[in-house]
C-alpha cells in the first residue's frame, strides 16, 4: 500500500492530539490516513455535561470527516486498532492492515480502576459518550424511582449520589448533580423533593484538585458545599459493589449511583509495542516524542509519559497533547523534505494553566503565578470552552444551551433513553405519520 | 388509594392524547396521575428528522414533569402498564397498582408488520427516540463500511436503502436519505462517493401518499424523483431477511438499510381490556369516547377506532387525539360536576388538514379543497411544525439547527452511538479533565 512517492502517514486516534496533526501537517507530497474507532471527535472537556443532562450528545461531538472535509489529503477510516507490527511497519486493524512510512500514536487512555476492574460495573467512568448517556438515564431514574419508593431508607440511597476522585472531573461532576437536583428539578417532583438529594465527593488525598495551589483547593471545596456537596478528603475507597461503598475506615455508604472518576491510564494497548511503560501504561518516549529504537514512530497524548526537566512529566491535559502534535508535524515534515539532515528538537511544554468549573457563577483557574475564583473563573471557562469547541454550529448550539440555561434554572437534556430498546408493551399515544395542524 | 372526596383520574401515556387532556382538564376537586413508560413526550412528527441525523433526540423530546410542572393536581409516574381490572377499577402497572374513578386510555401505536414480527430485526421501525438512534447509526456505518469496501457488489448494497410504505412516514424518511447523501455526505469521503446511495420507496398502493388527493401523489412523486429516489408503487413486499427484500413479483433487493413504514396498530394492551377490537388492534368505542359498558373508562388517539357519519373513522393522528382528549375532559369535568345529569356530547372530528414534507422546499399540504405543494407547503410545515414542538427551548433549537441547515446544507447530529458500550480497546485521545486554554 505504500507508494515510495507519496510517504503514508498513519495516524491512531481522533482526539486533540490526532486532529491537531492532521491540521498542522500540510506536506502535500504525503498522503495521511487518520484511525478512530468512532466518527466523531468527541469534545471531552464538556463530556459531564451530557451526563448531567446539560447538553445533548451532539453538540459536543462532531464528524471527523466533516472536520477535515477540505483537507484532501487525508482519508478518514472508522476502525478499531488490534496489533501493531513496529518490524514491518504495519498496523492490525480489526477490518484491514494499514502500511506506513510514519506513524502517530495518539489513542488517549480510559479509566482506571487500580488493578480492581470489578468495580467498573458498580461505579461506571466518564470517557465516551456512551458513558455519559449511561450515567444521565441512571441518575434521572434513580429520583424516577424514589417518587415511588415506599421505604425511608432505599428512598435516601436512590437520592443519593457518590463522586469518587477530586480531581476537575470529579468536582465537576459533584457541582453538576448538585445543581441539577436543587435548581432543576425541584418544582418537577410532587412526592420526593429533590433538594434532598446528597451529593458525596470522595478524594484519597488530603485535597481536592490537588493539580491546584491549596488556596484554589479550599475555594473549590467552599464553593461545592455552597451548593450542597459533601466533600471527604483523605478518605480511601476499599470495595465498591451494587449500590455500596465501603471505605478504608470501616464505613459503608449506601448510594443509588457512584461515579468513578479517579483515576486514568494509558490504552492498554501500549502494551503490544514492546516498548518500555509506566505504571500507568503510558509509552516512555525520547525528547522527540518518537519511542525508542523506532525514529519513525510517535507517541503523543495522554498515552505518552514526556519527561521535563523538572522531573515531573507534561501533565495529560488536551494542550499538552495539541503542542506535542504540532511539534510531530513539524519532525515528519522536516524529515520528508530535509531527509533526515535536520536535527530533531526536544518537545518542551508550554503550560498555560488549568481550570475547573463548580457550578453557575463558581469555578477556580490558575494561570502562572495568577489565581481566580469564582464568578470571573467561571466566566473565563465558559468563554474559554466555546473557542476550542470544534464546529461553529456547535458552539452556536452550546452557547444557546448554557444562555437558556442560566436565565431559566433549567437543563436541556433531561431525557432517559434505554439501551437494548424496552419490549414495547406501551407504545407512545402520539400519531406517526401526521403533523398537528394550526 | 381512592379518597371519594377527590376522584381520581388514571391517564395512560403522554403523547398528545394524554398531555392535551392533563392540560384541559382543570377541576380542582380531582386528582390526575398520568403513567408514561419513559420520562419525556416525544414529538413524533420530528422523529424522521432523528433518524436521518438532522436533530438530536433531546431537541424533540421535553420531561413529562417540566411540562405539566405547574399543574399540582397531576401526578406523574415512570411506569410500564401490564394489565387491566376494569371490574374493580384497577390498572396493574409493574411496579404498582393504581385504583381510578376514570380511566383515560391514550397508549398510541406500535409498528406493525402484518403477522410478520420476524421482520422486524431486520427492517426496524420509527415509533421511539431508541429506534431513530438505532436507525440513524446503522445508516452512517453502511456509508464508512462503504469506504473501505473492495467488493463492487458488497459497496452498492451498502449504499443501498429501501424504505417500505409511502404514507408520510416513509415519504419524509426517503427524501431525507436522500438528501443526506447527496448534499451532506458528498465531500466527506474519499473513495466512495455518498450521491451514488440509491434510496428506494416501495409501496404497495397503485401510489404514495394515498390520504392526499391523487393531484398530491404525482406531486410529492415527483419531487421525490427530483432528489433522486426511486419510487416504485403497486408493489408487494413478499418476505424480508437480513439485508435482502423479496417482492412478489420474483425480484429480490439487496440493501444495507431496510426500512419499514408501512404500518401501525395499536399498543397490544388493548387486548387485555376485554372488548371489540379491530384489525388492528383498536377498541371500538362509543359516540362519546367511552368503552362500551364502561362509562368512567375513555379511549383516545391511535388506539381508538372511533366511527365517522361518513363511515371512515377518524385518523391516527395528532390533532385527532388532542381534540379526543379536549372531549373527554370536558365529559369527566361535567360528569363531576353535575353527577351524571348532563348528556354526553358525541365526538365530532375536525379535518384541519394534512402535509407530508419531502426534503428542502419540497412538501406537500391538503387543507380542505385547497392544496399546496413545494416551496409554499414546506415553509407551512416548518411552521407549523415549530409552534406545536413542545417547549420554548426546544422550539429554539429546532429552528436554529433548521436555519443553520438550510444555510449550509450540513446536519448536526450525525454521530454514531454504539449501545451497548464497546469494549474499549481504543479509548479517546483527549484528556478527560482539563480545558484546553487560549
Amino acid at each position: 500500500m505504500v507508494e515510495t512517492k507519496h510517504p503514508h502517514i498513519v495516524v491512531l486516534g481522533a482526539g486533540f492530539g490526532g486532529l491537531e496533526f492532521c491540521k498542522n501537517f500540510d506536506d502535500p507530497n504525503a498522503r495521511i490516513t487518520l484511525v478512530d474507532r468512532t466518527n466523531h471527535h468527541l469534545f471531552q472537556p464538556l463530556l459531564y455535561q451530557v451526563a448531567t443532562a446539560g447538553l445533548s450528545a451532539p453538540e459536543i461531538a462532531q464528524p471527523v470527516r466533516a472536520i477535515l472535509r477540505n483537507q484532501q489529503n487525508v482519508t478518514v477510516l472508522l476502525d478499531t486498532v488490534v496489533d501493531f507490527n513496529l518490524a514491518e511497519k504495519k498496523v492490525i486493524l480489526q477490518d484491514s492492515v494499514l502500511e506506513y512510512d510514519y506513524l502517530v500514536l495518539a489513542l488517549g487512555s480510559c479509566t482506571s480502576y487500580f488493578g480492581h476492574p470489578e468495580w467498573e460495573e458498580h461505579a461506571p467512568g466518564l470517557k465516551s459518550l456512551e458513558d455519559a448517556l449511561h450515567i444521565r438515564s441512571n441518575i434521572l431514574m434513580a429520583f424516577e424511582k424514589a417518587e415511588t419508593e415506599p421505604s425511608p431508607d432505599t428512598h435516601d440511597r436512590l437520592m443519593r449520589i457518590v463522586v469518587v476522585g477530586g480531581g476537575p472531573t470529579g468536582v465537576e461532576l459533584a457541582g453538576a448533580f448538585a445543581e441539577l437536583a436543587r435548581h432543576v428539578l425541584r418544582s418537577d417532583f410532587r412526592r420526593i423533593d429533590p433538594a434532598q438529594a446528597h451529593v458525596i465527593l470522595i478524594e484519597a488525598g488530603p485535597r481536592i484538585l490537588p493539580t491546584f495551589s491549596p488556596e484554589l483547593s479550599v475555594s473549590g471545596q467552599k464553593q461545592l458545599e455552597a451548593l450542597g456537596v459533601e466533600v471527604r478528603t483523605s478518605t480511601m475507597v476499599k470495595n465498591i459493589s451494587e449500590g455500596r461503598l465501603d471505605l478504608a475506615n470501616g464505613e459503608t455508604i449506601h448510594a443509588g449511583n457512584i461515579i468513578w472518576a479517579a483515576g486514568v491510564s494509558a490504552t492498554s494497548l501500549t502494551r503490544k509495542l514492546g516498548v518500555e511503560l509506566d505504571r500507568a501504561g503510558r509509552v516512555k518516549v525520547n525528547p522527540d516524542l518518537s519511542i525508542p529504537a523506532h525514529p519513525e514512530v510517535f507517541a503523543i497524548g495522554d498515552m505518552a509519559l514526556v519527561p521535563q526537566p523538572g522531573g515531573k512529566p507534561v501533565p495529560g491535559v488536551s494542550p499538552a497533547a495539541m503542542q506535542e502534535a504540532k511539534l510531530v508535524a513539524r519532525i515528519i515534515s522536516d524529515d520528508l523534505a530535509f531527509r533526515g539532515a535536520v536535527k530533531r528538537p526536544a518537545f518542551k511544554y508550554w503550560d498555560k494553566g488549568t481550570m475547573a468549573t463548580i457550578g453557575r457563577s463558581a469555578a477556580v483557574a490558575q494561570v502562572g503565578k495568577f489565581e481566580f475564583s469564582g464568578f470571573i473563573a467561571w466566566l473565563a471557562w465558559l468563554i474559554i470552552h466555546l473557542i476550542f469547541l470544534v464546529g461553529f454550529r456547535n458552539k452556536l448550539a452550546v452557547l444557546f444551551q448554557w444562555f437558556y440555561g442560566y436565565i431559566t434554572y433549567r437543563r436541556g437534556a433531561r431525557i432517559i433513553i434505554e439501551y437494548p430498546s424496552q419490549a414495547s408493551s406501551v407504545p407512545r399515544s402520539s400519531p406517526l405519520t401526521t403533523a398537528p395542524k394550526g
